[in-house]
């Protein structure tokens, strides 16, 4: 049978109240009877009922980390990054796929509030208002990633998506291209996509070139390699003049690339070719993407370490952390 | 303020002993007080303290997912699988991340027990003694994926791994190739990798083909991209002379592909790429790859599903779920 805390107890010759108090890690004990209790836990192979802790000292060392879908390649890495973190602090995390689906987002906040996490990571599109209530309703500490919109309410983690997207188009003008596509999503919504956007326009705006509305295509949300495959084949229906491809996914680059290898266009022989995010896909694929790589491991993990630093009641250094991004040169440009 | 059980009794009218019952759904309950008990709980939108309830139940709707490591690209998929599952169950996971390392393994273990998670999905290279004792241990129920040797001591979904390589190398064979290499991980250890390599020599042999060390290469087990690039430029140190090339992941096969490039030698005018898993790569990657298809989802939620069951003290249709792969055509053969 399991060892009690009683039986520690009697084996550490202490109360009930001195074990308890190592174990909450409350109030001072005298160093030697907390070796005797620690020892008296190791011999017993004694392990508290950690379900009857949490409701004493509602905490149960667990956060919730709602994505949008662990399946799609951006994810992983950071909850892994998450995890990693979590991990050193003895939290643990429970998974939340929402497909940005507002009525699972709401349903999640929910049972994680039920089931008492300490607080969770937020990924989400942009957050609905209604959300943003209810989180604020079950007073559980949230910190958001890349959820754009919401950056002033709740402590965030984003990259200047604008920025980069800007600097992106910037390299690729500087090697030569003026007709430049750009494949995205949802330019009115409020998220990373359609921040993009607008540093695609910037920099064919500062630089002189003409935007032209051929060139700019966008698919529905999931941003997989399929849909730039179809992205690229609507472009090249309009028009063939196409000098390099500005693409909002590594996944979107790497279907543009086949499609135009598909019409007998290289890359980069012919078209130059930029991706976003340097997922894991972007160094295996032939040619290897050059892209914005964000650090997707280390947004997971600043997120988390915010998070826990939130529940604790520790002051946040800052409460919207811009981790710097990276353009890495590989083999899909001239 | 939130509403409490004795609120949810006034309201409708009856003992706080029968909307216990309703939440609880034990012992029958009148239709008619049922319905009042709802609609009470409903008005003033109260919820139950799930984790005062667990205590009580023993059961905290919570199961845990111990995995080597989600940003390796076979894992998400199976986890967004038994994610699903275990939602339309109103079951929440927790995702570990092992790195397959075996003091990392135990942790998760003990932590998912004193948390009291219903039981728990794992998938390990293969597990040790001690492992297998400290499950017992926990009394945790507890799903293998793909954790070879240990079929007959837990519940388990699989893939016929053997049977799978040789119809992979058969169908090599088929097309015409002779010198077929072979690129894994671990022939020594107890896993699918060391399993397919068994399907490959069994391939080559009842072909009545010869077995060449020089096409033989084992990675360490990371199998990424990487991996397989540097397995293949040390086969291609060794022998030029090769049809064919059958790699145990997707990742390997990419990285292979990759190598061969590079070196003159075209995929597939020149050499046959077989792949393994059928992850998102496979069907992105150029030239798309021809790869045995593992129902990573299905594994998944089939597994939660099974777990579920075990849970509830359901009996299980059987403890041994053999899951069908396929053999995808797509580009990489001749």
């Amino acid at each position: 049978m399991a060892a009690s805390i009683k039986d520690v107890a009697r084996e550490a010759s202490v109360s009930i109240a001195t074990v308890s108090r190592v174990l909450n890690n409350v109030d001072v004990v005298n160093e030697d009877t907390k070796k005797r209790v620690l020892e008296a836990i190791k011999k017993l192979d004694y392990r508290p009922n950690i379900v009857a802790r949490s409701l004493k000292t509602q905490k149960t060392k667990t956060i919730g980390i709602i994505i949008p879908d662990i399946s799609n390649q951006i994810y992983p890495e950071i909850v892994r990054g998450a995890e990693d973190v979590a991990n050193i602090y003895d939290y643990n995390i429970i998974l939340c796929n929402t497909d940005l689906d507002p009525e699972k987002e709401m349903e999640y906040l929910r049972v994680l509030s039920e089931k008492m996490v300490d607080g969770a990571i937020y990924i989400s599109n942009s957050l609905e208002d209604n959300i943003v209530k209810t989180i604020k309703t079950t007073n559980m500490p949230i910190v958001l990633i890349e959820t754009h919109g919401r950056e002033s309410e709740f402590p965030s983690v984003i990259i200047d998506n604008e920025k980069a997207a800007e600097d992106a188009v910037n390299y690729l003008i500087k090697k030569g291209n003026r007709r430049i596509a750009y494949i995205g999503a949802d330019k009115d919504a409020v998220n990373a996509s359609a921040i993009r956007y607008k540093g695609y326009v910037d920099s064919i705006n500062k630089n002189g070139l003409n935007y032209d509305e051929n060139l700019v295509y966008f698919c529905k949300y999931s941003l997989k390699a399929d849909d730039g495959y179809d992205a690229m084949k609507a472009i090249l229906q309009k028009t063939q003049d196409i000098d390099a491809v500005f693409c909002v996914s590594d996944d979107i680059a790497i279907g543009a690339t086949n499609a135009l290898r598909e019409s007998g266009i290289n890359v980069p022989k012919d078209v130059d070719m930029m991706g976003f995010n340097d997922t894991y896909l972007a160094s295996a694929f032939y040619p290897k993407l050059t892209t914005i790589a964000q650090p997707l491991y280390d947004m997971g993990s600043v997120a988390t370490r915010m998070l826990i630093k939130k529940i604790n009641k520790e002051p946040l250094d800052k409460e919207l952390f811009i981790l710097p991004y990276e353009l890495v040169e590989r083999d899909s440009c001239k």
